[in-house]
């Protein structure tokens, strides 16, 4: 192992400071276990003493030699994605306030009608839902909106492409992956064409089916949401039922908008 | 290192089928990190050979250090909570279809007014809006209810006890926090009490606002999404706005309930 002398001289973590007392170690380089030890011990003592709170250290996945080190360290694992895993350590004797890892999953579910009031529906090819007719879903990518979401999920699975209309409703499920929670927007889409091209990986069979026959399944399993889709599109067709449709707001300081979603027939 | 023949008799590594066709090794006790390298290697050879595809590794934080082996086999992270780290492979040729690590966070925003039409409003400490009267928001936990969150930090917060209505409008935002994405639901909420009691910690003052001077306010910053707000309490209070009530609708196979959102007025 390095002495300090010749570590202080020659090397220092790359470390930033962030807007709420922390320090960011944003790891890219090789570095040698030993050094990094040497390195992690010298900078927290004086991270302490400078009174610092959250101290992270992002790891690419290329640095997974340094993980051991970090929590023998005192750190623990905040977040992961593939390409790095992001430790944190908080200093101060106070209960760490920092928000937890992103805990929901967001989904879309599409209901689209074409002109003789028939639903889009689909078959999976795995899953618990195998065999049941159900409206196309599927999971909205990280930094998609809700709008476009569903619209890719629609065209991949069924070529139709639609025009987001409004969100109808929708739910809260909690333990669906890995302990995390989902958030489903079901939405109201126009269709814009009708012709049917399944995704052949995922989809085994997708087709316009009358309302009465896609109610008529229903009795047999997972009534709960799947009524309630009936009941929306029922109001939706007979009394003109408002759901939630998109605006856009500006919320960032570069100007990029974001969406809000209320009533606009009643607003 | 180890035999084969010894390792056979002696160890396997803790693995059980998914319902998708993987392997789930789910690590508990301590290994050696030479062990552990040549029961991955015999047991990825077998996994291939069956056909298996998605192979997870769940290391606890105790384990970290057969974190750097599992990733020089070919692992990634797929994501990580402050106990334990999920490592994936995806064996076959094909494009690997798991979803990814959950992409938002939620949050809950409580538009509480008082007999007198007043505003409940919040200064926070920190952060970017620190010295802006404010609506009360905070970060639902994993696992809990809109409902239950709303209620929670407004209660923190505040004091306040509240009962809750709907949810009037939701935005959906990116980019908030590491990458993730955020959904954010404003609900209307009845206070069940008056008597504002801080939470020291991260709020710096609350007061019942009203409307108007919350209005005086809003001409400086962030205009979008707390016009929004205005314009929904005005609505709601003139015009009998409809949002987002819940309905419980049993989902799982234990029979739990999770809640829907929609227009019941229009329904």
């Amino acid at each position: 192992m390095m002495d300090q002398l010749t570590i202080d001289n020659v090397q220092r973590l790359p470390a930033t400071e962030d807007e709420f007392g922390g320090v960011v170690v944003d790891m890219k380089e090789h570095m040698d276990v030993d050094v990094f030890r040497t390195l992690l011990k010298i900078s927290m003592s004086r991270w302490k003493l400078q009174g610092k709170k959250g101290i992270w250290i992002k790891l690419p996945i290329y640095l997974s030699n340094l993980v051991d080190t970090a929590v023998k360290e005192g750190f623990w694992y905040h977040h992961a994605e593939p390409s790095y895993l992001m430790l944190l350590n908080w200093l101060p004797e106070t209960v760490n306030p920092i928000p937890a890892n992103a805990s929901h999953i967001a989904r879309v579910g599409a209901i689209v009608f074409n002109d003789k009031g028939e639903l889009l529906v689909v078959q999976e090819k795995m899953g618990p839902l195998r065999g049941v007719w159900k409206i196309s879903t599927g999971i909205i990518h990280q930094g998609e909106d809700i709008t476009a979401g569903v619209v890719r999920e629609v065209k991949e699975e069924t070529g139709i492409d639609t025009e987001f209309v409004e969100v109808v409703a929708f739910s809260q499920e909690h333990n669906v992956f890995f302990g995390k929670s989902e958030v489903l927007f079901l939405c109201m889409m126009r269709p814009q064409s009708f012709e049917i091209k399944i995704q052949e990986t995922e989809i085994e069979a997708a087709r316009w089916m009358p309302l009465e026959e896609y109610a008529a399944q229903l009795s047999v399993q997972e009534q709960g949401l799947r009524n309630r889709i009936m009941d929306l599109c029922n109001a939706k067709a007979e009394r003109g039922y408002s759901g939630f449709s998109p605006s856009p707001v500006t919320t960032d300081s570069n100007g990029n908008p974001s969406f809000i979603y209320f009533n606009k027939e009643d607003l």
